[in-house]
């Protein structure tokens, strides 16, 4: 769905550089040369040992809507783009072909995890709004995926809008959900993307009315089966629990159960043990206990070690935000154009890219588990690919001849569209479990996680080495 | 602008718990009553001194968009909502007023910057919408206008659509003009809300010739007025620069001048010094150097206090994702209800809310500088409060007996809608440098700055001390 009602154009979601170069590309005649671009990051998220790739599913969408309405055109023409490029862009529309990993994959660094294979300007002008989608719901997926690490078998809910940034916030809840969120406060991410949604109440609702007592009655009064009080608005000890035992034994009489209390402020570990105590002590085992307030995954973990014993989370700011990160640092760089392998060199070798058309093969352990990723020609038979070597230290080898192994890259769209139905968020996040089983536990740590080893082919290290040799060649002869 | 297009409704852009809490005022009677809420924020976002508040004309905007449509009445229906309810909420629209700051202004914690007065339904529904879209909008808008702080005379522009949080970029883009940046890369920003674009070059354009200097010719070939090479796909010093040099020749022999190069990795101040030199002995000391790559405002000092020849800046993840801080920590509190002043009380004095129908004072010292703010009583004389306290510690006090003061909270919607046209982000910008040249220096510093104090009137305070003695007194009487 995204930003795009369907009255709305995106061909202007993008950077202006991209339309410069696009018109560039256009007037030099270079606009049917054939390019391929790969999307990849360079640093797992939160320090982290893999990425949860997310947004896949809101990037065909919105490539759909990748289109230029006649006002749009009358802007651009308004900054100076010429009347040929501005005809071309009328009828434009994406019509490549776009190959990726499936949405809710486990990725790690340096691996093309989507391809984008279409003529230089199409390819070009996606490349900002690609970025923008994959990069966003990937950090957060990957974050919600932490956060449900610790939280096992207990339910998180996403509280994030009102912290989130704008509207961005949307799309945060549907990576929550993707990474592990059993429900979302965000209604209109529910309504647009079919997610849970859920709630309990502010502590405006009980400061509305003159006491505690009368606003936690006149609630469960109107939602007989939907109840969660929140506690802590006057004093949770001292007001919130003994009120709320009133109320749960008034739901009984009624035959009513009262679903539970939400605690959001205060040692949530000190609370919750009080609150379960006195609620049992009540005969209230039924009642649950939720907690809310500046959780994160470590928050999580230190109460479980705690034995706190609450049932479900609810998490907003660092989820939707992906506190401390900012930003995934994913890339689109060009592989090949015209026919010819292109590649980005550097002083630094681990920023360099491999160029050409690539393929991305998941090599799998004798227990069935991730043992090795290897990145290798498109061309080449990966049966005859017997090893996977460190594209920086190609010294270092794995044998990977014999393991059962899986293409990653499947095609999601082409000059039709989109080629199969897309997953749901709910779907997609039954995939990335399926996937985090097969994962050994030494990758999802928190602390100094394993690295999850990804290699490449000989024929692709060669074709990179001799690339670089001629490029660097260039250079010197120049200066000679 | 915003999420919405004319065709779309932003009523159910909520939390879930707001639709829960309006169906349940709806229900117990109590839709009519008069409810005021109060807007503010609790620290400064960067460890700074001040906040710059943004977001009100895309808060407005999208408030005349907060309805239900037909297909929200259904899907809102499912989720269990019932018919009298959902019959109520079909003809819904906020007819509230809303009384700000203007957005642009330097404000401070706690005090109310912005005040809802409505319905108790209206002013509870779009509680998410307004903190989502003002806590954004202000934490980026206090990010830019601290890079402006260092840039001076220099400028910057917004680069961060790719790394920005999905569609929040549109108003990050927005958020950054307001602080100060010149432009934006960020096209779909640039045409709904009318603020300057710009843009240089990627490497993918001249990766996509066979080599460097060709790549260069064809870009300053389409684009004569507007060049700007990017000059490190290769080699900065030993390719990048040279080629540059040629280029800018050739331009000069058809009459036309090269704009400048953009450095987009190593080390900056190095790399711009050399360049400067290589360019000013070619003669070429009109060719600008603009500087890109992990940007932020300490970087941008560095590069000053080592005299870098930089010209521009262009500023992406940073600046468009508030790095470090993740969120604006602004809340939306119950002030008054059915007549009766409210608050939250708080273990903690410092979380206490102010009760009440308040407005906010700023008050000029003898050279025209902002002196304090203060926070009275709606229905107190101005005139007639002599000195401000300190809300913690109420024996500080200081008086503002015959300052110059100003009313800051003015009314920007009511039962009509937006009361006046809302400033454009750039008179936005311009109005927050008005403010900021009023600011004393010791509140804009990095480094500890100076706490710009803000207090409260002995009536507001006596008010607020009352109901805290009468909520305590009210838990304490139904334990003993």
């Amino acid at each position: 769905m995204m930003i795009n009602s369907a009255s709305e154009t995106l061909g202007l979601y993008t950077d202006f550089y991209e339309l410069s170069m696009a018109q560039g590309y256009f007037l030099a005649g270079k606009k049917d040369e054939k390019t391929v671009f790969d999307y990849f990051f360079r640093t797992n998220p939160y320090e982290g040992g893999f990425l949860v790739f997310a947004g896949l599913a809101d990037l065909l969408d919105s490539l759909l809507a990748f289109r230029y309405s006649a006002e749009n055109i009358d802007y651009l023409e308004k900054q100076g783009f010429r009347p040929e490029f501005l005809a071309y862009l009328k009828e434009f529309s994406f019509i490549g072909t776009i190959f990726s990993v499936n949405e809710g994959e486990i990725v790690f660094p340096n691996e093309p995890i989507l391809r984008v294979e279409g003529n230089i300007i199409e390819a070009q002008l996606i490349e900002t709004l690609l970025l923008n989608i994959l990069n966003f719901e990937s950090l957060i997926a990957t974050k919600a995926f932490r956060i449900k690490l610790v939280c096992g078998e207990k339910a998180f809910a996403d509280f994030g809008l009102r912290r989130a940034h704008g509207m961005g916030g949307i799309q945060a809840s549907r990576a929550a959900i993707i990474g592990g969120a059993s429900s979302t406060s965000n209604v209109h991410a529910g309504y647009i993307y079919d997610i849970p949604v859920s709630g309990t109440m502010a502590h405006s609702w009980v400061q509305s009315f003159d006491d505690e007592l009368t606003a936690f009655r006149e609630y469960a009064r109107f939602n007989p089966d939907r109840t969660v009080l929140l506690v802590d608005s006057y004093d949770t000890l001292r007001s919130g629990i003994p009120n709320t035992i009133i109320v749960a034994k008034e739901m009984e009489t009624q035959g009513n159960k009262l679903i539970g209390i939400r605690l959001d402020s205060g040692d949530l570990a000190y609370l919750s043990k009080k609150a379960r105590k006195m609620l049992d002590a009540a005969g209230l085992e039924y009642v649950k206990i939720f907690a809310s307030n500046q959780l994160n995954e470590y928050v999580v973990n230190s109460l479980n070690e705690q034995h706190a014993p609450i049932d479900a989370y609810g998490i907003g700011t660092e989820l939707v935000t992906g506190k401390p990160d900012s930003a995934l640092d994913g890339v689109y760089k060009l592989a090949l154009c015209d026919g010819t392998p292109r590649m980005k060199i550097s002083e630094n070798l681990e920023k360099m890219t491999y160029p050409g058309r690539k393929s991305l093969y998941r090599y799998y352990d004798s227990e069935g588990n991730f043992f090795r990723d290897g990145i290798l020609l498109k061309n080449e038979d990966p049966d005859s690919c017997e090893y996977i070597y460190n594209p920086i230290h190609p010294d270092k080898c794995t044998t990977v001849a014999g393991l059962k192994k899986e293409n990653l890259l499947h095609i999601v769209f082409d000059n039709n569209g989109i080629t199969n139905p897309l997953p749901s968020p709910l779907q997609c996040h039954e995939y990335l479990m399926s996937r985090a089983a097969l994962l050994p536990a030494e990758h999802k740590r928190f602390i100094m996680p394993h690295i999850y080893k990804v290699g490449s082919s000989m024929k692709l290290l060669n074709l990179r080495d001799q690339f670089r040799k001629n490029i660097i060649a260039n250079i010197s002869d120049k200066k000679s």
